[in-house]
C-alpha cells in the first residue's frame, strides 16, 4: 500500500476529459471530484457523517484560518485535524497563501516569505514555504499545497513574471521542507491570464517532480470566459498520469467545462456559501428561495434531485425557514447544493466510464447555459 | 383507537410522582415527558429525524409566531404543520397568549380578546379564544391550549383575580370553539403566586371537563423558589387520571422537583437557547464551553453522557466551533442539551416503573444542587 500512495490511474478518457483514481494514505479518491471546503475545521453547518452520506471523498482545510485559530499546535496536540473534526477520509490543505493576500491586513512580501496581520486580532504572523509546510504537516494533511503567491486580477505582465518566478523558488523550498512521506505535495502553476506566461510557469513547475499539480490564480476576479479560454490550453500540458486540480472553481457549468478540458479536482466555497444566502443550484437553473412566488409552493426545490431536502420539504417551507433566519435553512440548503455538486461529479465519472461523456456534457450545457 | 384518544393511564406512582401514558391521534406519549420547542416550525438547528433519534415524542409549535409567519392558512393549504415541517409525531401548540403579552407591542385586552401589533412589521392583529382555536386547528395541532391571559410578575391580587376570571370565561369560549374531535384541549390554571387564588383558579378550571390541565404563569420572572413552594401544593389537586403540564419550565433541577410534585409534561426553550449561547447541562454541572481552560482539553463534554456530541468530539473542538461562530456549534450543543433533557425524563420514567424514583431523584439532587 505505502508504495501506492500518490499513484494516479486514469480509468477512462473522452477527449481530454478523464475519470481517475488517486491513492492517498486515507483511501482512494475517484475523480473527477468536488472537494467541499471545511475552512475552520468544519464544512459549514454539516456533520462529517452527513458529508459521507452525500458522497464527499475528501474535504479541504484552510491553513491560514486554522493557524490563527485554534492554532496547528493545539490541533496537533489533540491528535491532528482528522481527529479534531471527526473526519477520517482524506483532507487537502491549502498553503495559506491565498488568504494571506486576500484577507489579512498589510501583508508584506519578501524573498523569505510573507509578514501579515491577522484579520481576527491584528497580531503579526509570518508565513513562508517552511512554516506553511510545518503547519500543514502538524495538521496531518494528506494533500499539501505548495506555498505560492497568488496575485489579484488585474496584474501587469511584469508583476506576473516576478510573482511566478518567486512561486517557483518557493515551490522548491516547499518540497525541501515537506518531510511527511505519507502526504502528497502538489505544485501550483501560476502565470495569470497570459498563455505564454502560463506555459512558462507550467514548464518550470513540472521541473519539480511532484505527485500532483494545480492551476492557481483563477477565480480571483477575472472575467470567467478568460479562464475558460485558458484552461483547455493549459490543462492538457499537465502530466497525463498525475491529478490536475483547478483551485477555487466554480459553478456547475465551470466544473463541466473544466472536466472537459482535462481537470480532475475542484474545490469552491460557492455551493455552501450561496446556500446560506438562499441560492440553490438545480437542474432547472439557479433558484433564489426567498422569492414571493414560492410562498405557498408545495413542490420540491428540484423535482429531478434525490437529496434529503428535495425528498422531504417544499419550496414554501424552505422559503419560510430562510425568511425566519433559521439555522435549519442553512442546513437544508447546504445539503442540497453539496448533493448537487457531488452528484454532478459522480454522474460525470459514470458517463466517462460508460463512454457517454460527450452526451452528458452536452446535456449539462443545455441545462446550465441560459438560452 | 378513536375512543382511546385523550386517555391517560398512570403506569406507576411514587409519592406524587407518576409515570403515565397519554394517547393522542398521532400515537402515545410516555410521561414524564419533555417537549422540545419548535417555535417557527423547526426546533432550532435540528432535523425531525434527529429529534426522533434523541427520543423526542412530541414537539411544540407557537401559535403567535406561525400566525404571523408564514400564516396558518398557508400552512393549512400545504397540508398542515406536521407535513410542513416533516414531523409525524404529536404536536402541541400554545394559544399565542404568552407571546402576545411578552413580545408584541401595545397589546390591548378587552373581554372579546387581545389586539396587538406584530413584533415583525407592526401590523395589527387580533387574538381571541375563537381565533386562537381556529389557528391551532388550521395548524393541525394534536394538543391545543386554551387561550388565557398570562400576567407578568409581579401582579397585584386584584389584577390576578380579574385575570383568572377572564381566563375562565375565555376557557369556556375556547372549549366551545374547539371543534376538532381528534385533538385534545388543555385548560390552563392561573392565579399567580397566591396559593388561595391558585386553588380558586384550579377549581374553576376543573369545572370545565377537559382531557388535560396545565399550570401557567410560572417562569415569568418570579423567584424560582416560589414556584417550587407552590407547585407541590397545587399539582396533586389536579385530576389523577389526566395529564398535568407545567408550562415553560425549566432547568433539569426544576424538572426533577416538579416530577416529584406530580407533574407529567414540560416544555422550555432553555436547553436549545442556552446551547446556542455555549451553555451546556452535564451531570457534572453547567459548562460554559468558551472558557479558556478547555482550549486543549481532549475530553468529552460529559463523560457520563452517551449523546452524539459527547461520543465524537472534544471540549477543545466544541470551544473552537463556538468561538468561531460556526453553525455546527449550535448543532452539537443543541444535540447535547436536548439529549440531556430527554434522557433525564426517560431515566425518571424508568426509575418510576422500577420502583426506585426516590433514589433517582436524590441522585439528581446531589448532582444538580450546588453544595
Amino acid at each position: 500500500m505505502d508504495q501506492m500512495i500518490g499513484k494516479f490511474s486514469v480509468d477512462a478518457k473522452s477527449g481530454q476529459a478523464r475519470a481517475g483514481t488517486l491513492t492517498t494514505r486515507r483511501g482512494d479518491i475517484q475523480t473527477p471530484v468536488f472537494m467541499p471546503v471545511g475552512t475552520k475545521a468544519t464544512v459549514k453547518s454539516m456533520l462529517p457523517e452527513e458529508l459521507k452520506d452525500l458522497g464527499a471523498q475528501i474535504v479541504l482545510g484552510n491553513t491560514y484560518h486554522l493557524h490563527l485559530r485554534p492554532g496547528e499546535k493545539t490541533i496537533k496536540s489533540l491528535g491532528g485535524l482528522h481527529k479534531f473534526m471527526n473526519w477520517d477520509r482524506p483532507i487537502l490543505t491549502d498553503s495559506g497563501g491565498f488568504q494571506v493576500f486576500s484577507l489579512s491586513q498589510l501583508s508584506k512580501i519578501t524573498e523569505e516569505g510573507v509578514t501579515f496581520q491577522s484579520h481576527l486580532d491584528g497580531a503579526k504572523h509570518f508565513l513562508s514555504p517552511e512554516t506553511s509546510m510545518q503547519i500543514q504537516m502538524d495538521l496531518g494533511s494528506d494533500i499539501i499545497m505548495a506555498f505560492d503567491e497568488c496575485l489579484k486580477y488585474p496584474a501587469t505582465k511584469e508583476e506576473n513574471i516576478k510573482s511566478m518566478e518567486l512561486t517557483i523558488r518557493w515551490l522548491k523550498r516547499s518540497k525541501e521542507a515537506m518531510t511527511d512521506k505519507g502526504a502528497l505535495l502538489f505544485g501550483i502553476v501560476q502565470g495569470g491570464l497570459d498563455l505564454e506566461l502560463r506555459k512558462k510557469s507550467l514548464e518550470m513547475t513540472l521541473d519539480v517532480d511532484l505527485p500532483g499539480y494545480a492551476l492557481g490564480g483563477f477565480s480571483v476576479g477575472e472575467p470567467i470566459h478568460l479562464m475558460h479560454e485558458l484552461v483547455p490550453q493549459v490543462a492538457p500540458l499537465l502530466p497525463e498520469n498525475k491529478p490536475r486540480y483547478l483551485m477555487g472553481v466554480g459553478t456547475p457549468l465551470d466544473l463541466i467545462l473544466s472536466v472537459d478540458a482535462g481537470i480532475d479536482m475542484f474545490d469552491c466555497v460557492m455551493p455552501t456559501r450561496v446556500a446560506r444566502n438562499g441560492t440553490l443550484y438545480t437542474w432547472q437553473g439557479k433558484v433564489s428561495i426567498k422569492r414571493a412566488e414560492y410562498r405557498e409552493d408545495p413542490s420540491p426545490l428540484d423535482p429531478e434531485c434525490g437529496c434529503y431536502t428535495c425528498t422531504n420539504y417544499s419550496k414554501a417551507y424552505l422559503r419560510h425557514l430562510f425568511l425566519s433566519g433559521e439555522i435549519l435553512s442553512s442546513r437544508l440548503n447546504t445539503i442540497h447544493n453539496l448533493y448537487f455538486y457531488l452528484d454532478l461529479m459522480k454522474k460525470a465519472r459514470r458517463s466517462l466510464l460508460e463512454g457517454r461523456w460527450e452526451e452528458f456534457r452536452d446535456f449539462c450545457l443545455t441545462r446550465f447555459v441560459k438560452p
